[in-house]
Order: structure tokens, then sequence, then C-alpha cells
């Protein structure tokens, strides 16, 4: 009752510190597994991740997940699926093994996937990812666990609407060299609003990293009709081109619109220049899925699940986008 | 006793079946915390971190960590004192209610630190980080917690002899604006290698990111005597040198050697030219963190800790030194 706090006037002060010296001196700590067994919750939640906690990609998505759990007295522990040997099924048995209240599935990267069995009675929300194949979504029943994903195609939209809307028309995107679900989306949201437009779209399968992004650029500017605006799957790939750019002896935005994905931390805000791009809601979702988790565990009764959230990817704007140089 | 695979032949395999069915219905998973009754363990690790688990700098170093505890059935978990409100003395209170069997206190970048309290009997180790302040380490007793640092000193001596064994005389060193331990110990590194070949050092204050790189740098190649050479405090202020190199219309080598510090996971290698660093070790730094608290926490009897360890910070050869242009 001392440690706990609920003397409620039976024991005296003096009895009070006896007991908590001698706490302090044996190294005990209250267990809030032994608390747990009144309310049967050990306010601990499951992080299931595809790499994504140690990765530098998403990890304001972790935080802010993070975040949302502390603010309503929840800890997470993290399994990362990238550790060798760890399956899903593992992932899901030694942190049920920890009698986590619910589930946070995490993929770095947007994917689709199969989710993953979990104990019943243990609450799942997939962040970033969706159950399907890269084809397509599977269809979502009663069953299905909550999901967030970000907007990739209205995201991908509204960047080639922003170079267009400053009379850009020799417009190039320089995507991903992969079939990742995100590259896809971004790909097809730029092609139709280009399209929209009247223009023919134009799509370089180039990659994700800088270099990618080096060497795409290097080769386009070396063409006969250069494009004077580039969309950037990544803001990695966005920087690979402004180099580039300046290697050529071209200025951005003045010679070459340059518009990245992402809004990386301590990247795009401190390129030369400040890059324009479109933002991933990281902590939008983070912070979503880990309410929407909560909300979960701590109803009594059953209730229908919250259903698929497509959180939006705002623009944002920075000093790499003006109108397209005259001639 | 089917649960935890101990039956040694006295329950049928039909019992068995039916054990293990009417579990699966139930939602049961065998608890990580009952079992620890008897082995008096948890098998579970607190991590307490000032922003390292979410932050895209020391990710190497937490999945390093994360895997030596997995290799030995570890798992961990994490309070990150960036969250609001959550204290050092909280953090170590959160933790321990869940029963951990250890702590490691990880930091970001290599920081000095008053050591938490933490309950008698939980092992504690500092990685990245030892006790101290900002001036000095403090003096190491049988009671400081075995600590692992990198050297940041002897990196820097390491990148500065690069640059002079190639025949550079004019070499600037691009450091931090800031008075941390590794931003001195890099500098100090620096100007004793420089002033051990005779040749006066200069350093310039410009900052951690990308964009001060790119202002020093801009600067720096205006001057009628400008640098053959950069070292770079951080491969990201690196990254901003080539690019101010870029845009001055030089080259990086033939015009401009660079040198990084960290070695940053899918940065220095895919900038262009790919970015000769002076590594952190921080996978070495994170096993060995957690092989060394895992030590503490599985003998039996007390032993002397292992001290402070300082770990190297080997040289990572690529493209972006050569010898200084003629003339």
């Amino acid at each position: 009752m001392v440690l706990n706090g609920r003397t409620r006037g039976t024991v005296s002060a003096a009895n009070q510190k006896k007991v908590l010296d001698a706490a302090a001196e044996l190294g005990y700590t209250r267990s809030a597994v032994a608390m747990s067994l009144r309310e049967r919750r050990t306010r601990t939640i499951g992080l299931i991740s595809d790499e994504i906690a140690t990765s530098p990609w998403a990890g304001r998505m972790v935080r802010a997940a993070s975040m949302a759990a502390a603010e309503r007295g929840y800890m997470m522990i993290t399994a990362d699926l990238s550790l060798p040997e760890l399956t899903l099924e593992e992932a899901v048995k030694v942190l049920s093994e920890r009698q986590v209240d619910g589930l946070l599935y995490g993929a770095m990267g947007r994917t689709r996937l199969a989710a993953p069995g979990v104990p019943a009675g243990t609450p799942l929300v997939l962040m970033n990812c969706e159950e399907g194949d890269q084809s397509a979504p599977a269809p979502r029943t009663e069953h299905s666990p909550p999901a967030v994903i970000p907007d990739d195609r209205q995201g991908a939209r509204r960047a080639a609407r922003r170079l267009l809307d400053v009379g850009h028309r020799r417009v190039v995107m320089l995507s991903g060299d992969d079939t990742a679900v995100a590259t896809r989306e971004r790909e097809e949201g730029f092609v139709e609003e280009v399209a929209a437009a009247g223009l023919a779209p134009r799509v370089v399968r180039a990659g994700w990293q800088m270099d990618d992004g080096y060497r795409a650029t290097t080769a386009l500017l070396a063409q006969d009709e250069p494009p004077t605006a580039l969309f950037c799957i990544r803001d990695r790939v966005a920087a690979g081109a402004i180099h580039a750019a300046a290697v050529a002896g071209l200025a951005v935005p003045q010679d070459l619109s340059v518009i990245g994905y992402d809004d990386e931390d301590f990247f795009a805000e401190v390129l030369t220049p400040p890059l324009t791009t479109i933002a991933l809601p990281h902590e939008e979702m983070g912070r979503h899925a880990m309410d929407t988790l909560l909300d979960l565990v701590e109803r009594s009764a059953p209730a229908p699940a919250p259903g698929l959230t497509v959180a939006e990817c705002p623009l944002v704007e920075r000093a790499s986008v003006a109108a397209p140089p005259r001639g």
C-alpha cells in the first residue's frame, strides 16, 4: 500500500518511511506487471517493424506513436524484423510473451502485406501499410485490422500541379526503379496530373538514393530538349538532382525547378536551395495509429473497428521551384 | 508443461493438442514475466536514450545493441528522453516497473552526463557517453558504470593525416558551432596533427548541417588563398561543401579535396563523388555496450566491472580526396 501510495491514513508517516527506505535499499521497484493483474493491462504496446525503428527514414512516425502512447501512460516495446532470424510469427510471440496490450505493425516504407495472426483479444493496427499484395489492397472486411496509409497518389498530383501552375511544360519525374506501392502511386498521380494538362508525361526510372538522382539528372540535362522541372520521388533523389544541375552550370530554381517528396527531417530544409517538397504525414500516421490502437485496448465492449485512414501529403513550399527560364 | 514444451512423456499427444487448441482459442500466450519468476529474469533490457532511438543519426548503434540482445534471448524496451515531460528519473522508473534486467543509457551524439541513479542490483552501461561534464570526464571509480565512447580525437588526426599525406598544405576544418565533446575532440585532433606537420591549423566554426557546410565553403572559396582541402566535422557538412564547390565551378577532388566524419548510412557512399570519411564505430559501440551489460546481468557473483572502452574511428577511403591542384 505504501509503495502504491494507497495508505489512506492507515500507516503512520514513520512506518511509511521505513517501508520506502527498505524498498530503496533492496532495489525494489513496483512491478507494472503485478499492478496490471488488477487492471488486466500491462500498459505496454508492442511495435513490430520492418526496420522502421532504427532506420533513418520513418523515425518521426515511431516518435509520434511513442509520444501518443506516453501521453496515455503506455510504453512501446519494439521487435525489429530486420534482426537476423526474427520472423513475423516469432515477433508476435516474443511480444505476446511480454503481455503487451496491443500490437502495432509499422512499415518503414509504405507497403502491403498479409497481416500477422495475433492472440485472440490482442488488438492490431497497421501503420504505413495495409493488407494486400503488390498488385492491390485486400478487400476490407469486419475482421480487417485498422490501417493508416499516406495518400501518395494525391501527393504526386499536388507536386505536378505546382510545377504546371508556374508554367513548366517540360516536366520529368525521377521515379524509383522498383515496383513498390509508393513508387507506383506517385508515378500514377504524376502521370494523371500531367496528362490532364494536355502534356505527354515523362517518367525516368532512376532509383531512391542521392547518386541515382545525380546520374539521371546529368543524363537528362545532356539531351537536346532538357526538362525545365523535375519531380523527384524522394528528397534524397532531389538532392542529387540539384547537385548535378550545379555541376552542369545550372542554377536551381532559375534554370531548373526541383520538387521532392518526404520532407525528410534535417534534410529538405537544409539543402541549398531549401527544397520545395511533398510531406509524408509521418507524425499524423504515428499518432493516429497509436490512438486507434489504444482506443481498442481500453474499450470494454467490442465495437466496429475503425477502417482504413488515408492521410494527406501536403505541399511544403520552400525555394526550389520557380517559373521556367525564357526561351 | 505443455505450453512450455516440458511434457517429458507424461502427457499424451492427444491431450497436448487439446491444451494447445484451448490456449489458442482463449488467446493465451506464455508469460515471459511468469516464466521469469523461476529464473528471476525477464530477459528484457531497458534502453534510455536522448532521442537516439528515433533519430536518423545513431540508428545503427541501437540496431547493433538490439541484435546483440536478440542473439542472447533478450529484448529491448526504449524510453526516449525527447518525449515531453519524461525526465531521466522518470525513465528509470517506468523501465524498472517493467522489471528490466539491466539498463543501457545511449546518447545520440557523444556526450558526458551524470549517470542516473538505478535500483540496487540493476546493472547500467553507458553507450556513446561517459560520466562527467562538458569540461572533463569524471574520475573513474569502482562504482563507475561501464561506458563505451568513440575515439574522436584520433579519428580527426587520421583525417588530417590523410590530407597532409597527399600533399595538401592549405587545409581548413569546418567544425561545429558548439562546445560538444565531439566538436572539441575532433578540433583538438585536427589541430594537433596539422601543427605537428609544421603548419598553422585553420578551424572555421560552421555548424553541423548541410547548409552550414555550403555557406562556410562558399565564403572560403571567395578568399584570396582558398583551401585546397577541407576536413568536415560531419558527412552532412561535407555534402554542403561539395555542393558549394560545384556552384563555384570547382570539381571534387581535382580542385578541392573533402573528407567527412561519421560514414553515415545511405549518405556518405551515395554522394557524388562518394565521400572519403572517418567512420563512427556505431555497430561496435552498440554491440559492446549490450554484451557488457548482459555479462553483468548474467553473472551470479559480483566481479570488477569493466571500465571505459574507447572505440577506434577508422578511415573509409572513397573518392573525394586527391593531391592538391598544381600552381
